[in-house]
């Protein structure tokens, strides 16, 4: 059985050291002297050849030099992605969705937008939302219930897998708030007015997930994450049902249910998080309990070196 | 009027830079390699002339070579201690107690006992214990009220500004939740009984503390700190009194009541983070109303590079 640590280990991975002593390339874009993401040597590797970039293998930096504003940058990465696709360079890229995320820089401004599966190539941080929805405990002392989803077994990425009420990637264009009333409807069936009227935001998780065989595509590529959380009281006669193909089935699982599934590995490595830090906030993982209480609340809301959101 | 970063940056101070780099000294004991805690020079200049210590230049370690249980080395560290009482070197140990505060090395093992008012010379973590009482909304839709308390103007430290409902440190043979029942019961007058019965572990922050002139004694001295936080939900009828001579006075505040005060930096530093970090959970700051959400997140969760309880 896993620990909680092994948990946060399973979706934090990445070392807390200095990521040029580490091998990785620093990945910034022409003009601007702040990091947006690590680049491991693979990536590098083909980048390298690619027109408008540039590498200082002193500085240990790799520059997208095409390009001075927002749709300039994207345009440009656009099309090194493209041709990366075409040459079939990197097996993550055939989840091409025609999506892009957004990449920040300082002040919180945008600096360019990048296909959603090409970000853990240029390792940037990118941006989701997870929903607890949960029946509160009833007046005569019974227990809390979670509303948690099973994936799809099609799905590209951890398949089969236990998940959140409803989760997804806050894409360019869109905030956590829009993100969560679309994928809760899309997700698990529940009417945005529901949404709407009683999510309340309850923090963020952050955590610097490596990329490994679970995942899909290369193993090793990089991926700081930042999970904006919301908890949905729900009424009990409620049901979550799929209304998508993304999720298989609900099941409503007590406090206790979720705390085994977690230590069998059943859910998808960062709603594993979301689900430890809802513990620790609804105070079931306690510091009497948990050895490690500390240091798993200060890893599930680690300090990314980049500029966020 | 103060953003809620300001109120972040006042209670978390230390530069998040390698400590050396800031001309910081690493205090080890004999035996261990592990840094227990960041020392300035004006007490590394007392240290190097007390017998039983070691300073390394090069490695900018002070070591305490003294002792080999935990009962010696705290025996020891108090020698120190008490000799710079005597000669005067620190005013901060006017405030001495009598009390011990444990430091932790690897695995969560006590490596010695300092006295309370002391530690902030050795730049060791120390460990706290908030409690946030509260009345819930009634279910015809009003709002939560939260019993916040202002600190005697006697105090030594931070005297008239808000605190929590009850907030202590975790002492030498204590633990948080032996911590909340004692403090929650001289404080602010709660029954253990229903402290027992009703309050919830909601996580804990994490932060570095330089400490200033509001805190008395020297200015610069270094307090990494840990506070656990406790939710208590109490009926509307209770009412929170004083118990002892720290409190002056108690009030019952609305969210928005304590967003103003610590605008106006009411609440001292340290509550002021516990405040916010229940303002992020209970989703009245959120991504959509605080440009620095992420980042206040995670600076209230600051990894601190030393062994944590």
């Amino acid at each position: 059985m896993a620990s909680n640590l092994d948990i946060v280990d399973d979706a934090d991975g990445f070392p807390y050291e200095d990521p040029t002593s580490q091998g990785l390339y620093l990945f910034r874009v022409a003009g601007l002297s702040t990091t947006l993401g690590y680049i491991i040597p693979s990536v590098l590797y083909i980048l390298r050849d690619c027109p408008g970039w540039s590498v200082d293998e002193e500085q240990r930096t790799v520059v997208l030099e095409s390009g001075q504003t927002i749709e300039e940058r994207s345009a440009a990465i656009r099309k090194t992605i493209l041709a990366m696709c075409e040459k079939e360079c990197f097996s993550i890229l055939k989840g091409w969705r025609d999506e892009t995320f957004p990449v920040f820089g300082p002040g919180h401004e945008i600096v360019l937008h990048i296909e959603r599966c090409a970000c853990p190539l240029f390792g940037v941080v990118t941006y989701g939302v997870h929903v607890i929805a949960y029946v509160p405990a009833p007046a005569d002392d019974g227990a809390m219930k979670i509303w948690v989803s099973r994936r799809a077994r099609s799905k590209q990425t951890f398949g089969g897998m236990l998940d959140s009420t409803a989760a997804g990637g806050v894409a360019s264009g869109e905030t956590p708030l829009s993100t969560i009333l679309h994928e809760c409807n899309e997700e698990a069936s529940l009417p945005s007015d529901l949404v709407r009227r009683n999510a309340k935001a309850a923090g963020a998780i952050t955590h610097f997930y490596v990329r490994d065989r679970r995942s899909g595509g290369e193993v090793g590529l990089l991926q700081p994450e930042c999970q904006y959380v919301y908890e949905l009281p729900v009424p009990s006669g409620l049901v979550c049902k799929p209304n998508d193909n993304e999720v298989e089935a609900f099941q409503l699982l007590t406090v206790s249910d979720i705390v085994e599934a977690l230590a069998r590995r059943e859910f998808k490595p960062n709603s594993a998080l979301v689900m430890l830090d809802f513990m620790i906030r609804h105070g079931v993982v306690t510091s009497e309990n948990e050895k490690d209480y500390l240091e798993i609340i200060t890893r599930l809301h680690r300090r990314l070196d980049f500029p966020l959101r």
